[in-house]
């Protein structure tokens, strides 16, 4: 369990990934946002985007950078989610970079499931073109209507009529699809109102172009519709899909949570940290390049403090995320998960100050087109909701603290020891 | 200097003000709104949107509500800055609050500018159109390669030729500028660069239509342009103004800077407090209407603290602003310029805590474009900059502090008696 | 209700305050507490001390400053809250300074109740020769067994039998109950059990020497037994005092607390704040007058930013118990009382913190004897439980602020104008 | 580098020293403390304590728990830091624990300079009765009147004359030195002025009962004199020692410090966390065992989140104590420093943090004597000073990070590429 060494088998992808990202992404990035800017149409690629991407892809996939976050389909044998997070920490450094590899989420997550649970069927349809990057998919969780920090709440319908599971309701948040290459929907719907609260949900296979499947259009984040993948607003009216899009059976969208949520949330916790550590060396490149009362910025007030406190935060964040993969390595992804909670919760909250600090030692710079520093603070401000709002996860966490402290008499006994009187 | 109250016969205004936001600008704030989203060229209102703001005019002059902040021409009587201040509050709850009673940044400060200092040619051709609402305004200061916290390194040159002043150099964050009304600048340029530190500096009108006044585009604030009104980048080259464009006569800069920043940043504070007066209302309304795990919200872990935290803070805030209001009308504006940084450092930065904690409470909607949360959060997190940074302000706090402490005789006598050894 | 200016009428009792402190109280201060420290015997004086106070007491006589916290038996007058608040901030900064002028809690709360509902015999008994300085009191309320938090969990019993009450309980942190002086006790019992919630409980005066009131010993704070007057813990076994003994009636008790408690937190309030000042001069002091790495301590890394966040802290913390005590002047006790707890819920956590930056700021002299630093941060700290813990009254405010919000159709109409959907 | 897992040949000695701590120290705990407390003179041991003291001894050598953290005489072999830092964890959980197994700080610091670079005699002398647990010892670095943080400041001098040291200066804060046990101290001191700025100072072995060796009395750390131990106070006054008393060679100060300080700092680092660990059993249980309003108080507002923040920063502070530990073992002291201060600065302020949580969640009761939370918390506020205060550990840091940043070319180039405008 401690140890959080990456294994030696695959530090040479790690390696390759930097390479990739220093050599192919970094260059790309400063072009591909240029143009974006420059966008007319909202969710579609400004013209020249789509071909830095698939550039991208053809250098990744002829350096042997595909879809190696999956398992190996026969023997069964895949990167650890340990040496997964070394990867994912590189990522975090570039946006460019998760697609590149074609592991950007929500993908990651659906091939995952497919992968683990789907029919041949299902994964000749869906997973084939997502694993060649040909297409793109979506997950439709969350819903506006209610708090959707108790995912029980979840009222979204389907109802079987006809061989058909007919679909209505209202989600929203729904990360990339508005990419114009979206093409298919998980869908987490109520099919078992009457069972016991964990098994009245299911997943469901909605293809985009479903009728029914009405895109209102993006939810904006800080404004930003985040075109062309945007986080759309989706009303299913009616919609009509075959029995058999059922993902595992019904009554088990809980489980396939479990399923993609660990590694996600681990994921998503060391592109964080990563993106913490591009702000930590912004920081200290702009305290060093500019002076102001004779001084160096850096060398001005709390600033040297501030880069320390970062440099600790960080390091902090690191360890626990890979003691999170760690732990879903060795107890399985229900035992750790008390462990992806606390790099949950600890992460987002933290690479937020970590980006809000750098800003501010930019200047109004700092929240200007000059620096990444906005893009990259509004998407750490936003993972305090996604998978669970921090909240959900400290809850998870003293709720195991505190039956762990119940289970033990050892404990017990240890504070009867210490307190005179209680 | 402790007498905190409005003054009687200001209360009426105060009172038209609450109406005039409640009956009009709130009214019309979400179509305002919706117009703006849909706008197609950036630089320009949306069609509609200016004849909202027209009519939102005519109703404040009617009301009797027009540049009510500016001292009587005749009289030299006004609105002292302690009763302005409790109006400002009411400002900060409605976006189209400032500018239906012409009290929008920077124009209100260039009024006063040009109404203290200005010569009776440049009141006609400048002042008198912008009390009347014709036209808008900018001031052009920050400077993108120079520590602008650090106002002596302010480089954009102004030399003068031939009854001419030649400006080179370049300015951004000159907010205000994009704006299609917008017809003339006040610019910070160095006229004297063999003065001593403090005298170097001039303010010189320049109007937008200037040759070699080039605008680059607007700065970004967390990726928004804020259109139709921008932040600017402006280069100056070989830009030309007569020479009686100067206000008040070189090397006189840094003395107009403090008759405008002192108002200004009080007023800034004021209109911060009043978001965050509405981010508190928004928490708890949304906390009220939202129920998980069986319980409302707002009685989910630290929320009720959360609400508690941001009263409190909110309060004290608002008695530090308005003590510093007070302040500037009992010393003037240079004795009071440690209250103005003692609210300009707190205010903005705990104001964009309690915007946060609103988001927070919300759930992803919180970051979404269906509260004003996010913007309000972005104009907060800006005026941590705005009129210098925080750092810079506690810098002068704590100079005066020290100072303070060395010339009181008492105070150190006290330390003595309480040191025992030191 | 703004009006937060002392009176002129109170200012020359200010004055004279502070010159006492200044001149009689400061030093003495460091020969008072050289003889603490050498004390043999815990709950007396050391020899030297009780003369030290008695001729600070006399001094205070002779220059009028006696008892005038106290309303005018005759016309009713007095010193308002707010004027009293700030002479409290003075008292503050000198910890022999409450008593010599014979208004130390518990003392002062248990005279306001006397005078305000006792009969004349218990003022002829008690009250006068606390008004003298004759004598001390204690106040017993908070109890070992139950979350004192919750006032209604008070169980100490008080049965009425052949015209006694007949008590039994135990209470803890009775502070004053050490000194040697102390005679009286005002205890919370429950008398009506039956009673609705509010009117069970009673308060009932005590003296020390009732057969049955079993000094158990003082509880430590921070292990300190804060001899001569400590914080006594007390068991009441079948303790019996004369039916009269009660206060104002039975079922009284919360009535009454509602007298004493919000005065009390005030003052408590603007002595910690004073005490914060202290600290401030303290750690400006030590910045200034040692070096490390070529350079004044104070201007190292964040120590300048340090003071001014203090500064800016105190001011308002000081402008939000002003605030507080005009609130009580003018609304009264109970309408005042969220106000009381913004005080009491924001003031010690945030002295605690400027304490304990200015012990920082002293290296390891900081929390040693030679600064008063680390007791003034335990008086602090005690206080963050004393009068109800931090969390209550963050409790009452937000229940008072949501209460506000769901009365207000205006604040909720404006949000519904600002929130786009909900 | 990144494997942090105890060696399992170290994991019996951890298994043997949680079962002494829980089956001999725990129920020792709470005699011994009550014995203490009724000590008549300051300076010895009540009658009682050093007998629990020595059982607990003969218990831990019968156990083979003695000396292990000292390397092999002969082998040169022992225990690595790193499976050091997982018995320290535990030893901070119960106070007696590392004096029971004879090693308490600064014996342990003392015993490895001793052992490494001590001559024969100095050895015979000295580190064998330490060794054996017969003599106790003490180490004077902090002078009262120079900022202790900046190293070089220390003036304490000793002069060569006929053959012996002469010693004269000021040192407090000598931890240790007050306990009756206590035989000899290692003194830093300025031996060559002239020299470079680290090669000026020594350290010298000073017996207590050197002529000229005046012990003040102690520094009271909150209040508290710690006797029998104590932080003393001494004047050296022409204190003279042979000549041959120096360590390792006129001007190596620097060099042995650095030999003690980095395992020191990471042995009270765990020690702090198995505090704060202990601090969190007992917020839990209190939470657990009181209700309020109907509640639970763990129950109640914010209180689960504080325990899962607890939890979390508990998790992250262990796993970079370790990353340090693990840092010493494979790249030598010196350049593991970076690290050691990383964990130095992280460690005590946040169990400070947490143990002040604890505090508050108990009530008054939880800074009384009922509980250890009031020595927990000022046994961590000590810790912000020893070794170096908070600051000093993040201005290295900081520096460290600079330098890393202005050494990397690939850094640099990222920055560049992320950009746009610098």
């Amino acid at each position: 369990m401690h140890n959080l060494a990456m294994s030696e088998a695959a530090r040479p992808l790690l390696e390759k990934v930097v390479r990739h990202i220093r050599e192919n992404c970094d260059p790309a990035l400063a072009e591909y946002e240029r143009l974006g800017r420059n966008r007319q149409e909202r969710f579609s690629f400004a013209p020249g985007q789509l071909e830095i991407l698939d550039d991208l892809k053809v250098r990744a996939k002829s350096a042997g950078l595909w879809n190696f976050f999956l398992p190996d389909a026969e023997t069964g044998e895949g990167l650890s989610n340990l040496d997964y997070a070394y990867i994912a920490f590189e990522l975090g450094k570039n946006p460019l970079a998760q697609q590149s590899l074609n592991c950007s989420a929500p993908d990651t997550g659906n091939m995952e499931v497919l992968e683990r649970v789907g029919t041949p069927e299902q994964k000749e349809k869906w997973l084939k073109p997502l694993l060649n990057g040909e297409i793109r998919s979506a997950f439709a969780m969350t819903e506006p209507d209610v708090a959707s920090s108790d995912a029980k709440n979840i009222s979204t319908s389907a109802v079987l009529e006809n061989g058909e599971w007919v679909i209505n309701g209202e989600k929203y948040f729904i990360s990339g699809a508005g990419d114009p290459r979206c093409r298919i929907m998980i869908v987490m719907v109520k099919t078992s109102p009457d069972a016991e609260p964990f098994r009245q949900q299911s997943q469901i296979l909605v293809p985009m172009d479903t009728p029914g499947v009405k895109v209102l259009g993006p939810m904006r984040v800080f404004g930003h519709d985040d075109a062309p993948h945007g986080h759309m607003h989706i009303v299913f009216d009616n919609a009509r899909v075959p029995e058999q899009n059922i993902l595992w059976g019904e009554g088990r969208g809980f489980e396939i949570s479990q399923l993609r949520l660990g590694p996600g949330r681990i994921h998503h916790c060391m592109r964080s940290i990563g993106a913490a550590e591009k702000a930590l060396d912004l920081m200290i490149h702009r305290g060093l390049s500019r002076e102001a009362f004779g001084r160096k910025i850096i060398d001005l007030g709390k600033n040297m403090e501030t880069v320390s406190r970062a440099r600790i935060e960080i390091d902090a964040m690191r360890l626990l995320v890979l003691k999170a993969a760690r732990a879903m390595d060795v107890l399985g992804n229900k035992e750790a998960r008390i462990w992806v909670s606390k790099a949950k919760a600890m992460v987002p909250e933290r690479c937020c100050r970590i980006i809000d600090d750098a800003m501010q030692m930019h200047g109004a710079t700092g929240i200007s087109q000059w620096t990444d520093l906005p893009e990259m603070y509004i998407r750490q401000r936003t993972l305090r909701f996604a998978d669970g709002p921090d909240e959900v996860h400290h809850h998870v966490i003293a709720r195991a603290e505190r039956q762990a402290f119940e289970s033990s008499n050892d404990r017990q006994a240890a504070v009867r020891n210490w307190t005179i009187r209680n």
